[in-house]
């Protein structure tokens, strides 16, 4: 069973870390969610019980940043959700930067949507077709080779733009996890009106 | 500004739960979700301190089923989410069941969606035109006219049929409340692919 690790922080948006989390869990993926801490006092993080989403709802996460559950080792798949403020603690988190190169560098996918594809330029990684909500275009299009596209994947890294494309993106994530047959029985019973171009 | 209420359950679906939420908060709509309980001991009923959804994730409420913050005096919109066992749990409370009616009677809105459409038939609501999620519809259709639409907009009741109809379901809701200059204004930066047909 394939299994992936979704990051979660007060801010995070969370109309996309639900939608990219029930999709998977719809498709089989064993689904783990990990707070990404905001406040420090030095080596000591202060993680409260439940994030606060960018628009107020409380989401308690399944278990925090710890090595020991957030490897590649554990999981096949990493997603940083967007949300402005929640996407910059996570993409500024010098552990969660290691985690990208780990998971690229170990042939796992990488997933990234809204800001949180600002993750991509905070941990490095090198040129290549990606996209993000157009609000933080202009600091990622010096570096990669911005795209419009709802979803591009580009060799392990799969990027998108905003909750509009979050149920693409997460279809997306089930097809590269799961097979094109599982993406089609996880989309039927969602639903989606006649003419949706996904 | 105007004022909703997201009732809340174990089992509740979270994407329609969030997507609901998060848009009516994104529209400047005041919103509030309430915690419907699953077990009672007698008048006494046990809340735990988050509701988990249908897919494991774990939302902390606003608020419980109180008649002092739920009443139609207090909010415009009752938003009743879907979810199997959720659904179930919301729409056989009798509690809620009243308040369906009161503000369907006080002139309010009430938003239905996925298996969330049973609370129309607990409700007594009478016949009228609705959808809901296929798998509840034989449950329905002997009472109500039944459609395939996406969103249902009848006299004040609201109804939709899954996660994927529930960015239509809640942008008509805000167009509802607040015009459809706002739902344009939310609808924009959440970025749908060209060519989605909401």
């Amino acid at each position: 069973m394939p299994s992936a690790l979704v990051l979660l922080a007060d801010g995070t948006e969370e109309m996309e870390f639900t939608i990219t989390y029930d999709t998977l869990v719809r498709a089989g993926v064993k689904t783990l969610s990990a707070y990404v801490p905001t406040i420090s006092f030095g080596t000591r993080t202060v993680s409260p019980p439940v994030a606060k989403g960018s628009r107020g709802i409380n989401i308690m996460p399944d278990s925090y940043l710890e090595a020991s559950v957030c490897g590649p080792d554990q999981h096949d798949l990493l997603v940083i959700p967007g949300g402005a403020i929640g996407a910059a603690t996570i993409s500024t988190n010098p552990v969660v930067q290691q985690l990208i190169r780990d998971y690229i560098k170990s042939g796992k996918y990488v997933g990234m949507i809204c800001a949180g594809s600002l993750a991509a330029k905070m941990s490095d990684l090198p040129r290549q077709s990606l996209t993000s909500h157009p609000s933080v275009r202009a600091e990622l299009e010096p570096e990669f080779e911005y795209s419009e596209e709802p979803v591009v994947v580009s060799g392990n890294l799969v990027t998108s733009r905003g909750p509009g494309t979050a149920f693409p993106f997460a279809l997306t994530l089930v097809e590269l996890l799961c097979g094109k047959e599982k993406r089609e029985e996880v989309a039927t019973p969602m639903i989606f009106p006649t003419g949706t171009p996904w």
